[in-house]
């Protein structure tokens, strides 16, 4: 057969998709949760739902008294969380329950309470079933509100490594509603400022000033607005913390650049997370990671004495970690290995520059990071910088 | 907390991919095989390679030794074909392997070479592995080179439904070789010709015609252009196919209209094909599925009887099958309910109008369905219209 050809196939995918503060999701006045649905042709809506073991414990007969007001023909799924369960069984499990209960292939949205765990499952397992199903995500946890709930990354972990196997999807709507957060155990939301400190941290000085100013109140209330001082910072830091995230994201939503700012503090903690499951939750590592990081500037005069010992302080106010004994010079090479493979061959480790700039090195070597670690220690155990 | 917010975000992922004809794409002169991935930073290329088994025990030695010529540090996966083992736990197991050997994100490619089977496994694998690593694909079936290699579907089986599982993820190239279907056993060649058929019915009278004319001769010399007619009918048809099935998908590469030209022959075949594993071959059931629908497009008057007989004449002279016990009435009303809740509660049943044009259809009732398929039956098996 003779003759050569090629044939060059150029398309584009358009993604929208919305994310919005909803206070009381669960008021029987509000019909956010079932809008990105179509009811069909004058037939009853229907609606798969999952939600967290924890979550359908505090808020499960609200939710249900809430599909029955509006006629909803559901199927609710409890699943348990904690990143251990966070594996492929799981993801599998859900689609055949979904695939019993039936759903029509683009007007009936999955909807999953719960936090950033069960929010990456159902994602994934719903980007999966029949290559695409509509979801809408109701986050419960303040990860989930200001991380996991805003973005496109669906996945589970596999074979000892975090988020191994997963999909960009985006849910067509998620609805914000920092109501959940009043009965998040306070580590959680410290879980969730952990985040915050991130965006605040690498492009929002200002964000990281209501953050000192004002963090450890809102972490005592909860983000409830308890007081007034407590209210509008609670506002002025989910607004912040929500938008920064969405500026950095919706340029890089596939990641074809994967210098991504929103990485710092995701270099090292993969790793960590994993090793410290499933008592370490994943702000923590990532705070761990952040301390480290800062600990790296500082060795290369990206930040001074003073810039440090603030960051270490707001760590310490917001609950938490700044040093693990997981944090050895064996695990942390090999976690910056890890992560120079998915980065493609380099490091792309993003650094603070001061507070709420950064930048992206790639010559890390392992004295450096040994020195860092052992600075990170010390930062962290005086709570100042009396090192050489 | 006051104020409500919503956040809106948009945007576009590119998709560009490229089907080449390949000649010998084992020949150690060509280097397409290795054209997508970068070599890296002065190191040895590295390629991990998922071979079907059967196509191991005939070209595997080529593969090594172009590799080898290559210097490409490899590992060969060989991996069981066959339907039934379209499964997620064959996706997993390639992923723990593809992981242990180690690739970087975005430049080592995964290369499989194989029928639709393993392409499909491999491209869900691979377009879930860190969501998302490159793949090359080489079909050595006439299926894969005419349908799943062009395509961006991929997916396994679950739950007893076809390719309940999947994504839509692009290879970056797929090398298309028709030296490979010289091995091919003129089963599987009849089987990629009921595709073929499929674009010729439903847009290019032209291709339909070379098939009335050539069809018997290139299935005798399983296109490899034994003879002059043999080789310039080979190439024609070919090229014919793969044109005509990339310009109904590139409008439409993430299916965002349900009415799919190319699902013709897709609306019944997905059930029977599950109920004849493992005998019944994919095109097989799409050929049944063709015949049906000729059969219900007589009953409306969209064809005539000459048409009718000359598609149920092709069919037979590319060795397919026109009629199944499996078509039962219970077997296809199923069969198409299930397909209503895939095609989002419509039935878009695609019809051929006469030769080489369709429309869609969403009202046909069961008693319309039943005597389709007696229709079909008789058909089949009298091989003319003697109907009343």
């Amino acid at each position: 057969m003779a003759g050569n050809s090629s044939w060059h196939v150029k398309a584009s995918q358009p993604v929208h998709y919305e994310v919005r503060l909803c206070h009381r999701v669960f008021d029987v006045d509000r019909t956010d949760l079932l809008d990105a649905g179509c009811p069909g042709d004058g037939r009853a809506p229907r609606r798969f739902v999952v939600v967290d073991e924890a979550v359908d414990r505090l808020y499960g007969a609200d939710l249900r008294q809430y599909l029955d007001h509006h006629h909803v023909t559901h199927e609710i799924m409890v699943v348990k969380s904690g990143e251990v369960r966070k594996e492929i069984d799981v993801v599998l499990r859900f689609v055949e329950r979904l695939d019993h209960f039936g759903i029509d292939r683009r007007r009936e949205p999955v909807i999953v309470v719960g936090g950033g765990v069960v929010m990456d499952i159902v994602g994934l397992a719903a980007s999966l079933y029949r290559r695409g199903t509509p979801f809408v995500r109701v986050p419960t946890t303040l990860v989930g509100l200001v991380d996991a709930g805003v973005g496109v990354k669906t996945g589970v972990n596999f074979n000892g490594h975090k988020n191994q196997l997963g999909t960009y999807a985006a849910a067509k709507l998620t609805l914000l509603d920092p109501g959940f957060l009043s009965t998040l155990s306070r580590r959680h939301i410290s879980n969730g400022l952990a985040e915050i400190l991130k965006v605040g941290l690498i492009k929002d000085e200002a964000l990281f000033g209501l953050l000192e100013r004002h963090g450890r109140l809102v972490l005592d209330e909860h983000f409830q607005g308890l007081s007034a001082e407590g209210d509008s910072a609670a506002t002025a830091i989910l607004q912040a913390a929500i938008s920064g995230m969405l500026e950095e994201l919706e340029p890089n939503l596939w990641e074809e650049t994967l210098e991504r700012s929103m990485d710092y503090g995701h270099t090292f903690s993969p790793s960590v997370e994993m090793l410290g499951l499933p008592s370490m939750l994943h702000g923590e590592a990532v705070c761990l990671d952040m301390a480290l990081s800062t600990a790296l500037a500082y060795g290369r005069g990206l930040m001074d004495e003073d810039e440090c010992g603030r960051v270490f302080a707001v760590m310490s106010d917001l609950g938490l970690p700044t040093w693990s004994p997981l944090h050895t010079p064996e695990v942390l090479m090999q976690a910056l290995h890890a992560t120079v493979r998915r980065r493609d061959g380099q490091q792309r480790l993003p650094l603070p520059v001061g507070i709420g700039k950064n930048l992206f090195v790639n010559d890390v070597r392992d004295e450096e990071l040994v020195s860092a670690i052992e600075l990170q220690r010390e930062m962290a155990l005086r709570g100042s910088l009396e090192v050489a």
